[in-house]
Order: C-alpha cells, then structure tokens, then sequence
C-alpha cells in the first residue's frame, strides 16, 4: 500500500459539500467513486477538512491509500477521467504514510468575495456576494486587522457545532480590491465550523454601518454567538491554500 | 410610444442562444416575458444580433417600444426583478425612435478565452475552452494580425447561412495573455454567421502547427469555407462591445 496526497479544485455550487451526506453528492463521494472506477479497490479519501455546501476550492488537500501500481502522478490525470468537470484533481503524488491531510495541516487560506455594484454580475454569481449597497471599505479593513493573533474565536463559530478548543492563531485578515470584487482574505492555524463566513458577515453589518468598528474587538472577548453577525452566504467563499510541512499547495501550484 | 434601448449581460451556457427559438429558451424569450410582466403590453425585443446557443454577452444591446410611464432609467432594474439571474439588463435609456439595435450598429468587439493548462479550470469552465497542449502564441498573433483590414470573410461564416455581402472591415484582431487565460479580442463592422468561432478555430490549428500561419491569409483570399479551420465550441465565446453613434456600451457601462 502506498499513501498518495492529492490537490482538488471544486465549485461546490452543485454539491452538498466536501463530505458524504445522506442529502445529495458530495466532492469527497465524487473521489471515492472515481477511485473505485479506477482501481477497483474500495478507498477512503481524507480531506484537509470538510467545507459546506456551496464553498468552493481551489485547492483542498486530501490523501488515500492503494495497492495500485500506477505511477503516483498520474493519479491526477486518471482520476480527472471519472469525475465531473466541475471537480478537478490538479496535483497527485506519493508522500510518507504519516502524513494525513486534517491532522498535519498547518495552516489553511480562505477568500471570501463580494461583488459591488447595482446590478449583479452574470459571471461571478455563483463565486461572490452580490451587494447592492457598496459597504465602507475602510470600516471593514479595520475590523479585518482586529482578528489578527491568536484568539479565542468561541463567538465565530456555528452555535450547533461540537464542544471543542476554540483558540485559534490568524496571521492574515485583510481586504483587497480588484475592481467591483471585493476579497477578504484570512490564514489561520485553523477555522472553527462556519467561522469565516461569521467574520465576513460581521464585517458586512460594520462596512453597512449597522455596526461600530469596535463591534469586532466586542464579539470576540463576549465569546458569545450572538454577539456576533449573521453567517453569510457560502457561495462567496473558497479554500484558496492548506500549507503542511514540506507541502505548500500554493508553491506546488505555482511550479505546474 | 418611446422606445428604451437598454444594455444586457448574459451566461449563455443555458440558453439556445439570443434568439427566440422552437427547442429551449432563450435571451430575447426571457427579455419579452419579463417585459409582459412589469408592462402587461405585447413587446417585441431587437438585439443587435444573434448570439448562438453557449455564447455569452457582457454587453449585448437591443430596444424596445412601450406606452409605459416608467423613468427610462428604471427599467433595468424593474427588469431584473423578473429576470432569472444569468441575465441582467445593465442600463436602460430612452433613445431616438429611428435608433434600432442591429441596424444602427457600427462596431462590435467579441472576445474568445482558452484556458492553457494540463487540467481544467474548474472556475472558467464555462467561459473558455480549455486546451491541455500549449499552442504557440507567436503563430496564432502572426495568423491573427493577418486578419486586419477589409476583407471577404466568405470562408469565415458557416456554410448554411444565406446568402449576403461578406466583406467586413476589421480593426483589432489580436491575443493578449492573463496568466494561463488568453484572449482573442477583435473588432470590426459587423461578422458574419460563427465568423469569430471559424477565425479562432483556424488559428488554433496554426497555434497547434497542423497548418502553417500563412493559411489564414490563404482560406481569406480562397473564399471558400473548406479552406478554413474548424468551427471552435460556443461557449469561449463573449459579445463584449456595440458601438453606435453617440452610444458605446464600454464607455456607458465604465461610468455606471
């Protein structure tokens, strides 16, 4: 058996996630099958972490193990033959058996995109927010630097999600515009269920001037969910990059 | 009576194109039902042309007439309100009566993405063709300055069409590259029936060396459809500009 380590780009619009569901197919269900056709082995595909239904990827890490005998970057192309064209595995190659692709993960990056403007835009839909109303830049650049370092983001996460440490390192939180997108971009040690998308739709409510600036600083030290703003909507967010050590997507990208 | 000329994007990846036809639905079909609605008057909508099935729009133009008291201004969104939301009417305007979106048209500027990568972009997909195998970029800008100037583009339009004056005078015709997207931009007084389509798939055939560059001067001067390259799918394919006089979409759209 051989441990093969894997980079997929998904648009999640037509998915119920990364993970098997019982309500629709899932990215991770789409490898599995794939896997199956290829190598008529039963294989479980690890993922760097779940996302939900309706966030995309452009680069999630997952892992499995084979028996085949197929050079391990041809995995890639092979596996590409049996899946949909809205998943895409870009990279594939053997790596230690220790390494798993949720525990060793070091760092992971997510964007989130808005679209401003008074009309919607055809082309980016189903991958940003449209708002309507263009929300106060500077206000919401601030807020971004306020989640810096390490913090207890108990008031970000999903208030269903399980009891667990809620204490996160985030070394990057900021905004940048590309014409009428709007993207925020945020890398951590680590997200808790639904946490960006409580920060973006934090930030919204404060670039909306619903909210002070101080309102970000405030949610956080209550460690309380309600403190906090409304979820948005998952279309807008993408994992963009996981970093392991000796394995940074980005880099591996960068160089195909 | 006034007539209202208005500015419309559209994803075509789900439409039979801009007109109105008997085996799906279409632009136009969409444009005229939401118009029922809002106005409750029988309206008929002219586009500056056809678009095929799969080709998309950034600025497609077309007018209409109604006995509707409605600012100009507010049609488009009233419009969209009853547009599904690959369709967005962008701008609306009342213009002068003897205005007629195809033919007072002046210019037009198409543009057609390839995606170059070994895997597909799971993200442009739907908006570029994607080809594994770099084709030579130098060749396909050589083939495609040829194409500059008044020509007969007979061997350019798709060998149903009816019959008609197949000169064209051509401004631009040029690639430019955006990271692993290149684009073919090309402007001119009109194009015949998948003449953009039947340009592009020549000069991937010369980009791909099955043909020399000096084919595209040579299927020019033979007028004779046999002599051109393959017809390139539909859906890289994007109507970008209409230029009338005293109304250009870019420089309209560009202060909105």
């Amino acid at each position: 058996m051989r441990r093969i380590r894997i980079i997929v780009a998904y648009d999640g619009t037509n998915y119920v996630g990364w993970q098997v569901q019982p309500n629709g197919i899932s990215v991770q269900a789409h490898l599995e099958r794939a896997l199956n056709e290829l190598t008529d082995e039963r294989i479980r595909v690890e993922g760097s972490g779940r996302t939900d239904s309706g966030v995309h990827a452009r680069a999630q890490v997952a892992h499995f193990d084979t028996g085949v005998r197929m050079a391990a970057d041809k995995f890639a192309i092979a596996m590409n033959m049996h899946l949909p064209p809205d998943i895409r595995v870009l990279y594939s190659e053997e790596c230690d058996p220790a390494f798993h692709a949720r525990f060793s993960a070091k760092q992971k990056q997510y964007a989130y995109t808005v679209q401003v403007g008074t009309h919607a835009d055809v082309f980016s839909r189903l991958y940003s927010l449209h708002l309507h109303v263009t929300p106060d830049f500077d206000a919401m650049q601030q807020a971004a630097s306020a989640v810096i370092g390490t913090h207890d983001f108990a008031a970000f996460k999903c208030s269903d999600s399980e009891m667990e440490n809620t204490v996160r390192a985030i070394t990057q939180s900021e905004w940048t515009k590309n014409g009428n997108l709007w993207v925020y971009s945020v890398t951590g040690n680590g997200f808790l269920y639904n946490m960006v998308r409580i920060l973006v739709g934090t930030m919204l409510e404060i670039g909306s001037g619903k909210r002070p600036v101080s309102d970000m600083q405030k949610a956080l030290e209550s460690k309380d969910r309600k403190q906090a703003g409304a979820t948005a909507p998952a279309h807008g967010l993408c994992l963009m990059r996981v970093v392991y050590p000796g394995f940074d997507t980005q880099e591996v990208l960068s160089r195909e």
